[in-house]
This record gives structure tokens, C-alpha cells and sequence, in this order.
């Protein structure tokens, strides 16, 4: 079942690219290696970049522990929860259709800080598999102590929207015979081959997981 | 000169990853092709992905005709830019000192709509250079009609911060026995061969600023 658009969820233009379907949203919001996170601090708008991770329907968000509103988010921080992948760049011949391959998603909501330890865990692990899926189970758990110092918010999947923007530059008829090159650069995040920690013992090999490692 | 921290831009944890000097600052701007753009919308916080640009101490922002809190910016509308780079992910043997090596800046202020249309057509312009150095001297230029009907918000950069985490991972000492592998994945946006439009002039080449594209 789609998300159901609400007034905030529906845009005024381009709504042709809008997307509700949870497929497109998840897909989305799980290859984003980040988000930004806007809040309200004394009633000014703020938006911080942090790590998210999905689980079923609800976004779990590492929290700041030096942020005010985000400490004070028991009663529900009302937030709006960013993510975007840009994958390339739309060169049309005039300068005003020139546009990004792009796909996000926006989601609104009250989020809740994560007050019971065993949502917590399961909330850190699944942060953590969302940097690097296997991670969790291959380093340190945290412990009690670490747990308490750490902040971790939960937002449901409930007013959220997917904006998908693909295909190549549109332009004006009468500006097709104008001789600038036109058409896409795509873009794309790549990963570098592992680089050991001075202090690794060198006997110890790098994942698969870090080898081999891709978002999408 | 440096910015001027600020209440709001001191952090309260990790203040040694805090940057002022705005050669860094304007580097990150310079490199990082989106930003994340948070206002308020009937006392909600909004996070829309857009393209900026930076002339001078002015950051621009593409803004949308469609958002009515961005329509009656005349007065000044608070806002909150976020940019930020990820350029690695940074693995630990415990969970807790998992990161990111990224490079961030938040720029506070009220931004307000670019209403002179020499000034609107010297943003566009820089825009499109942000996006592609070189385009918007290689595309048609806006009319009249195109530029009214777009909308452009500038920004002093005045309340401004960078955050710079790199270096690889900081354990605990008792940690370092483990067996977990530790480091560095090494992250950063590549740009592929350029695809031509589908109605482009198959003689058209693809002009050098977009075949040996790259954002740093």
C-alpha cells in the first residue's frame, strides 16, 4: 500500500514526479549513506547531517546528545527528514532546463528518542549494517555505559514522499537547433580499495563487505 | 579573516573538528554540489534539496516558485543551509566509534529573494557554473520571461561553521586486541562518460569541462 499524500507530501510543480510506493521510498532511503535532519532551536530552523537506517517502517536517526531539542525529544521533536542521491547532471541547451538526475525523499513527522536499551541496540546495529551491511556483527557491541551516552531517534514512515527526477534535458522546441552539446553526466559514488588503521595488526584481512563495497 | 563563531555555531561536542577560516568554508561550498535548504513552513520545519552557488561572501540558492514561504522571502526568511561532503567511511573495532570522514558547513541567516534582474541573471549565471565551470557561457541565456518565472534566494555569509572529521578510527586502548578489522573505505563522486541527448546532433562533441568532469 502507498503512502497517502497529504497537502505538505504533495508538491505544486512537477508532480509528475512524485512517488509514494514504499518500494521507491525504501529503495531510496536505504542506499542514501546519509540524511539531513531539520528541527526547530528557539523556534529558528536548523538542519544537521547524520546517519539513518531503516527498519520495516520506522527511520532511525543518530541522534546528538549536544543538541537541546534533540535531548528534550520525549514529548516529540517535530522534524523533517531529508535524504538525496544525485545521480547526474542534466545539460540542456538553454540555461534554465538544466536540472540534476536526482531521487529523495521527505519525511515528516515527530520523532522520539529511543529511551529502552534493547530498541537501542537494535537500533545501533541497524545503523550500523546500513554503513556497511555485516558490520554489526563484526566489531565490539556497545556497552551499557556507551548506550547511555548515545542518542538515538526513531521517526514512523507515515507522511512521506519520494521525488525522482531521471531521463535527459527537455528543451524548448525552438532551442533544439542551437549547437550546445546537450544530454547527461552521470554520477555516481564509488569506493576506494580499504585503507588499514596505522595500529592494525597487518595479518588482518579486510571484509568482504569493505572490499567489495557499493550503496546500490 | 575568520567567521564569527556564534552561540549557534559553537558545537558542544567535538569542538576541535569546528572550522572557521573561510578558505575552508568556501571550499567545501565550492566542491559540494548540492545543499540541503531548511525553513519553515506554518511553524514546521522543511529540508529541500536545491543547487547553490557562491559568489563572494553571497551564497545563492536555486529556490522554487512552488514554496509560498520561499514566494514571500521579500522580508527575509530564516533558514538553515547545510552542505555536506562524505568522503569516507570510518570503521572501529567497537560500534559506538563507527564514523564518517566528512566535511560539513551550516550557514544560519535570513535569506531573501533576488529581485534585480542584473543581479538575478549574475546568479543563474553562477549557478550553472557550479554545477558545470564553463556552462553557462556554453547555453542560451534566460529571457525574460524565463527569469521571472524562476526564483533565486541569496544569503550572506555571515553566521557560518565547517565541520571536518577525518583520520581513521579512535578505539579504546582495551579494544585494540580484537580481531575486527579497522580503518578507512575511502569514498568520492565519480563522473562517468557524458551520454548525448537523444535529439543531439550526433557531430556535436561533448565539450571538455564535462568529458574530464570532477568536483575537486
Amino acid at each position: 500500500m502507498d503512502y497517502r499524500p497529504t497537502s505538505r507530501t504533495t508538491p505544486t510543480r512537477y508532480r509528475d514526479r512524485a512517488r509514494y510506493d514504499r518500494d521507491t521510498v525504501h529503495r531510496i532511503l536505504d542506499e542514501a549513506l546519509i540524511c539531513h535532519l531539520g528541527y526547530l532551536n528557539d523556534g529558528r530552523p536548523v538542519v544537521l547531517p547524520t546517519t539513518h537506517a531503516r527498519l520495516g517502517e520506522t527511520l532511525y536517526l543518530h541522534g546528538s546528545t549536544g543538541s537541546r531539542p534533540m535531548r528534550n525529544a520525549g514529548e516529540g521533536l517535530p522534524v523533517c527528514v531529508t535524504v538525496t542521491l544525485v545521480d547526474g547532471l542534466v545539460l540542456a541547451r538553454s540555461a534554465l532546463h538544466h536540472s540534476l538526475v536526482y531521487r529523495s525523499v521527505i519525511v515528516l513527522g515527530d520523532a522520539h528518542l529511543v529511551d529502552d536499551p534493547a530498541e537501542k541496540s537494535r537500533a545501533l546495529a541497524t545503523l550500523l549494517d546500513h554503513i556497511a551491511p555485516g558490520r554489526a556483527a563484526d566489531c565490539r557491541a556497545p556497552n551499557a555505559r556507551e548506550l547511555a551516552a548515545t542518542a538515538v531517534l526513531a521517526l514512523d514512515l507515515v507522511e512521506v514522499s519520494a521525488k525522482v527526477r531521471d531521463g535527459g534535458p527537455v528543451d524548448e522546441p525552438e532551442d533544439h537547433a542551437l549547437a550546445h552539446w546537450a544530454g547527461v553526466v552521470p554520477l555516481r559514488l564509488t569506493a576506494g580499495a580499504p585503507i588499514p588503521a596505522e595500529d592494525l595488526d597487518p595479518a588482518t584481512p579486510a571484509p568482504d563487505y569493505l572490499t567489495s563495497y557499493s550503496r546500490c
